[in-house]
């Protein structure tokens, strides 16, 4: 087998970038209709495709959860279409005036958003992120390069394939979607690596991932980190609410970076509230500090790695705090910085909470599981960024844009 | 001489930051205002201190430019402390609500301002930029880790020392302006590297910063690159206009980032822009490509290297273009993506350029010296972005924050 050197597919990723740029929403819209067509045309190969992938992985010993994130189905390619299909409602980002202004020497400034340029997705076994993040792109103007993993290399490639050739039918640069086929583990630092072709990087993986991100990528990156998040049940609480928060934030969707690892119960209501969150609770296994365990009996000790920890499922640590300073002051120690909500009707304890947390998102009195793309509004999500720069929380559309200043004149010169 | 390890500078810093980001903007101002009149009264022993600074880079064969920008008189104390006084009148950006809005299932989402947290600058001999940075910073609710050069030591630590006193003076936190006194060359690789500690770097120096930051920075950084500027003179160009822009773009201040380096020149009227332009050059140094020089016989031939070079003193490369493709691609192929200008009176060249140059600034009409925090009307800048994440272009107060989701409910949970 020969794959294209990055080199050579970074090349072509920014002469189709430039072309893209510039192309209308009209034209970029068609395409986007155009892809999910050809992804449903192609639903037979992309399974026979996938079916070798699932083969390979099973043979090979993978575990159920990632064959299960590997496997697809005719509803799971429906799912990517219509997720192209609805790209098709979101606004165009690129060409918003941003804001603009006039100079006392009459020069007219505007900021307007373009688009980045060439995105970079590192990515593992989700065969999904080829079409949601090569749809992003497109309807935001950028090209992509989609460097999947060696586990779903035939999926992406029968996926890849389609939705290249949507864009070759509809007049657009079928560069601007690149498959990076050399998926050998060593060549991920190549492709963080790739400075003058990347624009932006954005790693869709575990803490490995980022961590090689953090430590060996010279292009610009925004990560898409982890989420240890807390539930914060204050003094005045109400219990139904928190009982309610706290469940759905544990146990709705464990695996996933918005749900909660850790809850925090101020001292004050902890012998009541205590018992009956761990009833609700059922099913998932709770580990708590000393004043918990008072309360709890039956729990494990939790350790500092446990605080520490994004569980990613049914596992919660509990910890009881003194007041809000105490619970302030536990999560600034260890979140992550991606959502961190606090159950009160306290409208000190609130405005507190909300402006002295340092994270992605805060929460009053709702689920932290609303810290989502689709959730909060956005459409589509390329990502959670944990980041302070450039993106915070959901990434959308907007997120994949940045600003170019248009300044206009009539001569002016600077004395 | 024993200094703070960076490690300890650091945690203070963070300590400090989470205390200013919360800190009103009266308390702010207040402290601005004391951090003026403080470096006025230590007038005389940042003289004395810079005295000593400029006498070793004299012993030690310093070039002349290098000793004038180290060099301070009472007016350069007195420009620091002005610019600190005028932070005053600025906007603070912390707490603007960028957004808002109400999802349909109750949930009030708004996306807020908030400060970064710390920023680092690593910059040369420039002592303005400790209390630029620094009045910067804590008008936007951050702790700053200044790590200058060890040929302005001294002056920074008498700078920095006023600062700080007129911090704890006003009641803020004093470690929230941190001089890192290691000046050791290695260290700039350990400063870059304060993974938890930094939030935003900005390296304010040459491509030699700017390159170690870019391999080795693991930190989030905004890169403040070089500026290779064209001025584009189009076919319908109103020559009038051409010269003066021209003139200004290159002479008005030729050793900063956005003076020009490189003149396009339409063929269609480079044999009567030409001779007029170079007359008007007088004192600059021209290089031409081969068309230029058959009509600058007088011209040396402009290198590879010369279209690529950020000159930074009187000299100029020069090239005809056939067209505006060919003048947009020739600055695709050399841009470093700072600011690019078009001068014509024809609305669809404009319209092209400004849309197809990718560039921090695009301008029409208007010279590139405009591309400036102060000129823009920023009121002051502590760089100018040329990467496309966070920021792009001159980076004011507002470049300084980055923004939070705050998601208030009554109880809602996801299904």
């Amino acid at each position: 087998m020969t794959t294209t050197s990055l080199a050579v597919l970074g090349a072509r990723a920014k002469v189709a970038a430039r072309a893209l740029a510039v192309a209308s929403s009209r034209d970029k819209d068609a395409a986007l209709l155009a892809a999910a067509r050809s992804v449903r045309a192609a639903t037979a190969q992309v399974l026979s495709a996938n079916a070798a992938d699932v083969a390979r992985a099973e043979r090979s010993g993978t575990g159920p959860a990632v064959v299960d994130r590997l496997r697809l189905d005719e509803a799971r390619v429906e799912a990517m279409a219509l997720g192209l299909d609805a790209l098709v409602a979101l606004e165009d980002p690129v060409g918003t005036v941003v804001e603009g202004y006039v100079r006392p020497n009459g020069l007219r400034v505007r900021r307007v958003r373009v688009p980045l340029g060439v995105v970079g997705i590192v990515y593992e076994n989700r065969p999904n992120v080829t079409s949601d993040a090569a749809g992003l792109c497109v309807k935001s103007g950028n090209a992509v390069m989609l460097r999947g993993s060696a586990g779903a290399l035939e999926t992406n490639r029968a996926v890849a394939a389609a939705l290249r050739a949507a864009l070759a039918e509809t007049g657009l640069a079928e560069d601007a979607i690149q498959l990076v086929e050399d998926t050998r583990h060593e060549t991920v630092e190549e492709f963080v690596t790739l400075r003058g072709v990347i624009d932006c990087l954005i790693p869709r993986g575990g803490p490995g991932l980022v961590e090689l991100v953090r430590e060996r990528a010279t292009v610009p990156y925004v990560v898409d980190g982890d989420g240890n998040c807390h539930v914060y049940v204050d003094q005045f609480a109400d219990l139904d609410v928190a009982e309610r928060i706290v469940v759905n934030a544990k146990m709705q969707r464990p695996g996933v970076c918005n749900a909660a690892e850790t809850l925090l119960v101020h001292a004050a209501v902890a012998a009541e509230a205590l018992p009956r969150l761990a009833g609700a609770l059922a099913g998932v296994e709770l580990v708590g500090d000393e004043e918990a365990r008072a309360i709890l009996p039956g729990i494990a000790p939790a350790t500092e790695q446990d605080f520490a920890s994004e569980f990613l499922r049914l596992r919660l640590a509990v910890a009881v705090v003194e007041d809000l300073d105490a619970a302030i002051g536990h999560i600034a120690r260890y979140t992550t910085g991606h959502s961190e909500a606090i159950v009160t009707t306290d409208y000190s304890a609130a405005s507190r909470f909300v402006r002295e947390v340092d994270a992605a998102a805060v929460l009053v009195n709702a689920s932290t599981r609303f810290v989502d793309g689709g959730e909060l509004g956005l459409g589509a999500e390329i990502g959670i960024s944990t980041q302070k720069l450039h993106a915070r929380g959901p990434m959308g559309l907007r997120e994949l844009t940045s600003v170019k200043y248009v300044i206009e004149g009539d001569g002016q010169v600077r004395t």
